[in-house]
């Protein structure tokens, strides 16, 4: 039977509330927008907001605000943004620590009202959270996926457009590993129009391209001065949302839980993958060189040495 | 000759930099996003991820953060979001006189750099904040516009939609006069599926929605707590920007100047207008009742009333 | 579940096949296009080439051509627009019972593959001929639809944007009753920017234009010298597929089963209604002045003159 | 100033008649769709029939049907897709005498009443009637472009797509040369989510696919018994249009002119170029191993044997 498919999103925050307006611009679902009590008014009152965007934009999908989890009930996906961002003098043990709380009773609650849910896990550091996610859920992999790698190469593209004056809508990128710091990027995966990159820009360029979509993140916190990125995690989210709701059976990178490929086992790790409506239904295996694999290997151990905090 | 439209908020708080993205989302033009020189960093970080925004949403609009208004040269339409929110003990002549000022300082610049540009103001007072932006400009009355109605409408034909439970997409409303409190609904001219909404909804009930709307941004206001609605109000902004930039035709409402008609003579107010290339190329005027020509004039008081500070 | 939305067109002529490819173009689901074994050639070249537009205009919906009810099975929509047109020499009765049997025929089938689904007819005299269909299927009467208002009321905006020189966003229309020649239009219902359009155009003209309006379709068949009209008509029966399949509750005009609505019993006619995953699940009823009435009357009377052939 | 795109579309058969509807869809301009006199009144018909599809789809573009060459006065840019088909009896020699000279008569008319556009080729065969409308028109190189490529690949990529089964989007093809069976596929610049297709599918499945696509059109011709494909020839037709009047600068194929590039001179070839407001901005060069030197000269050879018709 036809029925409408609904996405609740964890934390309203900037990345939240910005995935929340973007699924409903879509009509991908009805959307519900959570966040915990304190933070009841604004998490209403920007989905009234959005709601009231609807007849302009021309969309049908409600959008709700709110702090109870029953009106997330029998969600299809939940995006989980909630969680608190590094302050000055924090540790990262701590910061791990206290997101992995925040991680466990939020998925506690979704596996609770969501039994048969897909996760998408945006929450830093994202590997690790996951992680957390895919334990406390007891949900089976396919359906704990984290983010990072759509955010990764949409910087690592819109710095080759750029660069080249070409349309973003002809470039791709390609990365494995962890997200920021962690990314493996495979430059000789990625394309200008179906061009190798490394026949269209000097390989020195190249590098330092690498190097600002590594440090992506901490360029636009650095901009703000005050908090993070959401415009671009949050359209990230919305496509891989997409590709879920609508079983398109997309080849994106995701974060996904690893049993043996890329000879990695029980982590979570940066890899490609077909999603669809089952969530991510293929892991794709590349061979890789031995410097590839060597940084990957790297990333992997900084996952674990994140973990192992949990 | 092609050309590519080139389109500058001034403002880069919620509403502008939302108005930037959904402005980018739509490939109505390249963005130029300006703030003043401390708040350039922000302004920067936040174009940029919405320039990161752009392989994801598959969209090939540049969207430029700056504090210098060269970068706005030659601008098809300029935005004009600047301007401060009322603060506790602040006097409302207070408010209007410090928006004025930021008024005239912005559109000096805008009319030094874009001379031929359609400017759309938001910054409230809205009625009286478009009348200093059109005196500053000396543009013609038909390029200096102001916004209310079409987010006072979209609020109504929400808050109706979810009265009869149908989609929002064949709900209509019609306003005249100022924004929000001094708005002057026309209720017999609002339909669902074009049936005048007096044969659907209880009249009480009707006018309940109607002051519900009036109040529609003080509701946001209160259940965020700290700031006010952004996600709407860019879609407003972004609608008649579109019907200027397409060269649409579109029947919207807008804070027009009138020239003698509804009876009043050097006074901007929100009337039905008809939107394309030239900006308004039409104020329509209808026959009202006493009791809407009573409303109307008791609105435009108001107008005159703020308009007296500057 | 989340799982993807099956809608099938039987008839795979231009209106057929044009159905077929804006469905794909929208993603409302995937498509099954059938015609007779005869035709089976054409149907998989048309629905082929549709397929390749697939990675331009970048849609996931998979379309087939076939012969074989087998694979329409399980649909959620089916849209019949199988039938002959009237050839010269015809009697208005051979016609009728020409496509009745054909409406039979593939009733059948349909209600054999997919008992719940949706059935949307286009099929001329498409008021008698979703009668057909009704007793032939047994489904409920909220699941067989036909299609003739969202078209000619398509029609009457076109010209009436035309007349006025704006969008076509921002008029509407309205009407009762059969399809062409039979219609009842009720232009007190239609307006332009809400405005009631016998304010913006002289009487005289308003006239012209419905008359206009009603041969519609006779003056598309007249310029094209050979075959009817199909980029409109499949526009219009896409429109209230994705009213279906995504839930919107649009108002749309639609031939429906009238058990006391009206004052008509036991007969399909034109009427507002309220489209969602049901189907039709509202008739919205008006009051109507006593010369609406006649002219109503006149158009059920026209309607059962045809059904009485069958 | 702002201006509305103007799109003038030469034969309105089933490819002319879809690229209207496309360009309308996309609001990408005005379009006019010409054909000879004698066929003036089907060319009205549907594109009043496109017309009426607007307030359905909700788009502002005006169509119009005419068989006068002033109608399509100042276009920015012209698709001829008139000429006729190979019919059974007919040589080659004979198609391309006869389709050149439609290509000359309507060149003629174009250059004279918009000197400023960029023209886009479709008729068949594509490389020669380029050439052929690049040396009547006498417009600039840049401004004379021929469609193969865009619609050669997104065959190729729609039978990798079903092949791996994975979303179209994430899928991208690359050919050289001519269209059809002179077609040269670089299998090696061909990938499925940035994965080299070598790596996921076997050598002869991919070669079988090539061949497919080779045959691409002939496999649709045989379908459908009577006429060819139209449905994706008009996508890849208005994908270039876009690129060009949004000035995307995106990378694709096309028939461009060759001074050099490749080793060619004075010829028209399928090479990848950069698409922008100005035409063809740049054609990329690619080194080519000595196979794909053989088969592109193979191509080019095959060009200029119909060139030596003219």
């Amino acid at each position: 039977m036809i029925r409408r498919n609904k996405i609740s999103v964890i934390g309203s925050g900037f990345t939240g509330a910005t995935t929340a307006l973007y699924l409903a611009q879509r009509e991908l679902g009805d959307v519900v927008l959570l966040d915990m009590e304190e933070k009841v008014g604004p998490t209403k009152g920007k989905a009234l907001d959005m709601q009231e965007t609807a007849p302009i934009q021309g969309f049908d999908s409600w959008v709700t605000g709110t702090s109870d989890y029953a009106d997330t009930a029998d969600s299809d996906v939940v995006v989980i943004t909630a969680g608190i961002a590094r302050k000055p003098g924090m540790s990262r043990d701590d910061l791990v620590a206290t997101n992995a709380n925040v991680m466990r009773s939020v998925v506690k609650e979704i596996a609770r009202y969501s039994p048969d849910a897909i996760l998408i896990v945006l929450t830093n550091p994202v590997d690790a959270m996951t992680y957390a996610a895919f334990k406390e859920s007891g949900f089976p992999k396919e359906r704990v996926i984290g983010q990072s790698g759509v955010l990764d190469t949409a910087r690592f593209r819109t710095f080759v457009a750029q660069e080249l004056n070409v349309s973003v809508k002809d470039v791709s990128g390609f990365v494995l590993g962890g997200h920021g710091d962690d990314m493996v990027p495979l430059v000789r995966y990625s394309y200008a129009g179906g061009i190798p990159l490394e026949k269209l820009i000097p390989h020195e360029r190249i590098e330092q391209i690498v190097e600002r979509t590594r440090k992506g993140g901490g360029e636009i916190v650095q901009l703000l001065g005050d908090g993070s990125a959401y415009y671009a995690p949050a359209a990230a989210i919305v496509e891989m949302v997409e590709a879920i709701v609508k079983d398109q059976r997309r080849i994106l990178p995701a974060i996904a839980y690893l049993e043996g490929e890329y000879g990695f086992q029980d982590l979570y790790l940066g890899v490609p993958t077909i999603l669809g409506k089952h969530g991510i239904e293929q892991v794709l295996e590349l061979d890789l060189t031995d410097e590839e694999k060597a940084a990957l290997s790297k990333s992997a151990d900084s996952v674990r040495s994140v973990l192992s905090v949990l």
